[in-house]
């Protein structure tokens, strides 16, 4: 088994509907392309392209999305000699993988899958007869094609939110109904790595940042336009002069997440001694500014050279696919779909 | 738009689970051929093997049927230069178009697909509490890897039995979804072209010829083998000398399905003359031998030449995906999944 074998293979999906906000990068982005600096481990990033199709059927944002955030992540470091950065759609052997695992999914296990339950109870609580209004065989059975975007990379780590621990789980069924049926070990049964920690961002209203609330700052607007959202940041109407509670307030929880930890506690002081609003805003911005502005012209500059970003990502589809074709040369023998002679 | 386009399209999925005996030949490989030498059509028949795996978890059921049933049509004579020949694995692009068109299916046209609810039925019969029991989501959705089957090649014609209707009105309604929903005639919308005339042989116990019944007789054992299987079909008691009806006779049926009109007719009056059995068995038996005798031969060769039949295969595959890649080109331009430059 050679060294690159022996590292810990961690696998990580982006979903390509979205622009990168400040809540993607404190919570995903910063502590993913952080994780991919260990020399012990092999990482596997993609985007999620194939799974864009289910909820966005507007080609323009799912391209669009796409090559933001393949911009966003190598603006921000993603180190691509070392890690594996592949587009899902530019790998063949994934989808035709995807159905060598439906024929061993059973369909119950689809049945319970939650965000298909939630879509029926949606449907139920909304009085329609049909539970299965609205939803599609991709919103139904994209676990498999999720199961195969992990097996075919034999990760064993696959770091989720706790809502997605469920599909980790159902990629281990599969990958261990496979491994059954055809009498071997060909695939690695993925482990889902939970961080409780992660750190979450407050939106402009002080609902969580996402994109549903459509209450994001975008991570790399031009500087009028960043302060134009930072001011735009709810807070209570404590006047200046009167001290303020840190926590709870979404510009505090913002900076602490791009401060060290002085800087932080330098803040928490200002709190107590009766800051203005105003002046925390600018105070925000001019810290953000200044963190975000390296990695912002570097995201601008490869936006304006697409052809690049087309070379890095066919760079690691390539890398991808030479793990993924021999693989599936193995599985087509292993099922009986070989070649003749 | 070239002659070639200009053809009606064909499309014929064999499925690769058995040996194909005289009830397949009759019903449906000698037609199929007859009809591919139309100069009008172009014809594309290809070895449904990744739907063999719904079915079939045997690998070396499913590599030998394939190879069998490869050998089979080109035994037969099936114009590989005209007709486009080639197997479902070697087209990577028809999984892709499958998880394509998932993103536009109903999941409710799934649940409403006769194999699925027939499935269904017999877990309820059985009184099992899980109504799908043992249904995997390849059985659920292969509707979908059917469409994109025929919708990959713009067939305009599908010939099919009477239950295979509703899998081409699922082809056509998945082909207008998308063709609706990105605003483009990106499919051919295909027709179900179902022959009522289908001739059907019995089989050794004279119920109808099919694998499920385990009372077949292949098309290309040996001529000791034919001879056993014939003496075994099933008659009445009758003496020779008796005369004996023709209708409803297994024997008089499969040798009429290989025999001249004349023939026939000189086989009727035998009957009614009071042939003996044993008579009419040699009778078949020698008849069927005749005709069958040539492309046993070439049968057999083929199978000791697998590399050849693999080279035929790889060729069709070939010309098929000179149509397929293309359109997948295409298509991912459509929903956003293109390249960046």
């Amino acid at each position: 088994m050679s060294a690159a074998l022996q590292k810990t293979r961690v696998l990580t999906g982006i979903t390509t509907t979205g622009t990168p906000h400040l809540g993607n990068y404190v919570g995903a982005i910063k502590p993913a392309i952080a994780a991919s600096q260990d020399p012990s481990v092999q990482s596997y990033y993609f985007l999620a392209d194939l799974h864009a199709l289910i909820k966005c059927q507007d080609p323009k944002r799912v391209q669009a999305s796409r090559l933001e955030i393949a911009a966003t992540w190598l603006a921000l470091g993603l180190d691509t000699d070392n890690a594996i950065f592949y587009r899902q759609s530019d790998i063949p052997e994934i989808p035709e993988l995807t159905w060598m695992l439906s024929c061993v999914c059973a369909k119950g296990l689809m049945n319970r899958a939650h965000a298909y339950k939630a879509a029926v109870a949606e449907n139920e609580t909304a009085g329609n007869q049909d539970p299965d209004k609205g939803i599609t065989m991709g919103l139904f059975g994209y676990p498999v094609l999720m199961a195969a975007d992990i097996l075919m990379f034999n990760a064993n780590k696959v770091p989720v939110g706790r809502d997605q621990i469920q599909h980790i789980e159902m990629a281990r069924d599969m990958g261990g109904r496979f491994n059954h049926l055809y009498k071997g070990q060909f695939f690695t049964l993925p482990e889902a790595v939970v961080d409780d920690d992660v750190a979450v961002l407050n939106g402009l209203d002080g609902r969580k940042m996402s994109k549903s609330y459509n209450n994001t700052i975008p991570l790399f607007v031009s500087e009028k336009k960043l302060l134009k959202l930072v001011r735009k940041i709810k807070t209570n109407s404590l006047e200046p002069g009167e001290p303020k509670d840190p926590e709870g307030c979404t510009l505090f929880q913002i900076y602490s997440a791009f401060a060290s930890r002085d800087e932080r506690e330098a803040m928490r002081r200002e709190y107590e001694n009766g800051i203005g609003w105003g002046e925390v805003k600018n105070r925000l911005f001019e810290h953000l500014d200044a963190q975000l502005r390296e990695p912002r012209e570097r995201y601008q500059a490869l936006m304006e050279d697409p052809g690049h970003i087309e070379s890095v990502l066919l760079k690691g589809a390539e890398r991808a696919r030479a793990e993924a074709a021999p693989l599936m040369d193995k599985l087509r023998q292993t099922v009986g779909l070989g070649r003749f002679a």
